[in-house]
């Protein structure tokens, strides 16, 4: 066992406080972290207010961390002391159903363990990554490549990875035309992967504020939804719109601007319903989809192609004491684009 | 130019009368068919009431042609007179565009000219098959087997063609679990299908009413949607869920019982718009989609299969004067499964 400071929140919706949890001890395959950076993804933000139901308090949320191995357990064959290293949004899974086989690990039908907020099989809660150290049994542990600082590397263990996956299982790529919805801390990542990857990338949001950053990542052209014209302009145009946006859609109004067998894919989810009308799916063979973060082997490969692209999220990285008010930010979208927590400061 | 007797209605939910207009005299590619049967489709009902607006009368309604070649323009290589060939959906389209040239005319990007209810190049409008002759480019007219008889297949021209090309294009086959949504015109024979294609069939139908037919068509498994417990008992259970109803589902629900990246495919719209949580798509990489009919060659690879599979629609054969009546017990679900004009009584 070892013990690390935390910051953590009591209850819902309470302030973050320095708190002091214990580590397990080392098991053969595991893999001690000291922590450098940790980045705030928005769904932090619903856990730690309790907004999903069911938390586990206290919580220390965290699914983006990035630091360095500092200890492994004796049979650990992949990393040693001084790796560089990253931990996203598990921390474990059965390893035995064909998901996990097929390095699906998001998807293990025994139910994946999450990096917080969740209970490991021991029956322990799981602690996330606002945190100084962590101990994560090998097989859930990536290397993080020397290209990448590891403070702009920390945000690639979810918002990377969520965009990247699908965009490669739809096989975004040259000739296709992708549209990224919303330029936020996903959103961001997602032009950037889909113009390494060789599609034509069109950037929706909904006002022309974001539109040379946009460019800046590589969006080949951007357009306003909230200028008319913008959807009948874009009518049957894309093969794949990724959308990153988590408030609810006009349905409709963007499978229209899909292509004969053309996929929507929503990887952030409203709290509430969204309505589309059938007819809209039919005339054109149009799909909607829905796609979870990505797998550890697929994560090992979105973070060495962002190091071959120089790909990287735009942070800005803030000390332990400001987490709270970076939450308020992150709720008024007053970030561009992403926070990462200096544990250092912790 | 040739004059026919068809079977109209002179206004939104006028009652068919008997009358008589001139089909076009032979273009060069143009084949004569004497239609021996028509099917009567759900979507003929909705036309023929006026409920899709825009509705074109007076409108002789049917795309579900059966006949034999009674004369070809000078051009015409594909048919000679004698020949049994079938008409499905549509007539014509632009056959430049990269639908067409994929042959799957149903997308093409000018506009597809559907048999009835539209308006042809020319402008003219289009009256489909409750009708004792009808004049098609040779494009668009489809072989029919001899190992079908012709009032069987007419159903198969709509009714076939919806089932079968989804299930085509989402790869029912051996080792797939697929699910079957309505035994009814179209559910009926989508299990035929998809036991023939080697899938493992699973029918949903609110009730038991319908089992021991679905087993004979082909089910392997049978759930009533209605019964307690049945989407519980079927949770992460099909790669591919086949909708053939009309009516609102609960999409969630459905959902539900696919497992990691499989696909809820609707062949019928309701009216009125469904609603799904996000969330519901995301947990599992799941897609809605739709689908449209399928293309004139697809058209005839399905007649083939099903003549090979000795797969055919239960139909009830009847005679002109008695369609009006089959609309109200199509309307009341009293069809075992399809209903077929006998053009001989017109």
């Amino acid at each position: 066992m070892c013990k690390t400071h935390v910051l953590s929140v009591a209850s819902a919706k309470a302030p973050f406080e320095k708190t002091v949890i214990e580590r397990r001890a080392l098991r053969p395959h595991d893999v001690l972290i000291d922590i450098q950076f940790s980045g705030i993804c928005h769904s932090d933000i619903h856990s730690a207010h309790g907004e999903w139901g069911g938390g586990i308090f206290p919580m220390v949320p965290g699914h983006e961390i990035a630091g360095v191995v500092s200890a492994v357990g004796p049979e650990v064959t992949k990393f040693a002391v001084g790796d560089r290293v990253g931990v996203g949004c598990f921390v474990d899974s059965c390893g035995e159903c064909e998901y996990c086989l097929q390095g699906e690990e998001q998807y293990c039908t025994k139910g994946v363990v999450s990096t917080y907020n969740a209970l490991d099989y021991d029956g322990n809660p799981t602690y996330g990554g606002y945190s100084q150290k962590i101990v994560v049994t090998e097989g859930f542990v990536v290397r993080i490549p020397d290209a990448l600082s590891l403070d702009a590397a920390s945000p690639l263990l979810c918002a990377g990875i969520t965009t990247y996956s699908p965009l490669r299982h739809w096989k975004a790529g040259p000739g296709k035309k992708v549209a990224i919805v919303g330029v936020g801390g996903l959103g961001h990542l997602a032009i950037q992967f889909a113009h390494a990857m060789g599609a034509e990338v069109t950037v929706l949001s909904r006002s022309r504020d974001k539109e040379a950053e946009a460019r800046s990542f590589g969006a080949d052209h951007y357009y306003a939804t909230g200028e008319e014209g913008t959807f009948a302009a874009l009518a049957n145009r894309f093969d794949l719109i990724l959308n990153t946006v988590s408030a609810n859609l006009d349905v409709d109004a963007y499978l229209s601007m899909l292509r004969i067998d053309g996929t929507l894919v929503n990887v952030g989810a409203p709290g509430k319903p969204d309505q589309y009308h059938v007819f809209s799916l039919i005339m054109g063979r149009k799909s909607l989809a829905g796609s979870l973060v990505g797998g550890i082997r697929e994560t090992q490969e979105m973070l060495d192609f962002a190091a071959a692209h120089g790909i990287a999220p735009q942070i800005e990285v803030i000390r332990a004491d400001q987490v709270d008010e970076a939450y308020e930010r992150v709720l008024a979208s007053d970030v561009r684009y992403r926070f990462v927590i200096d544990m250092a400061t912790l």
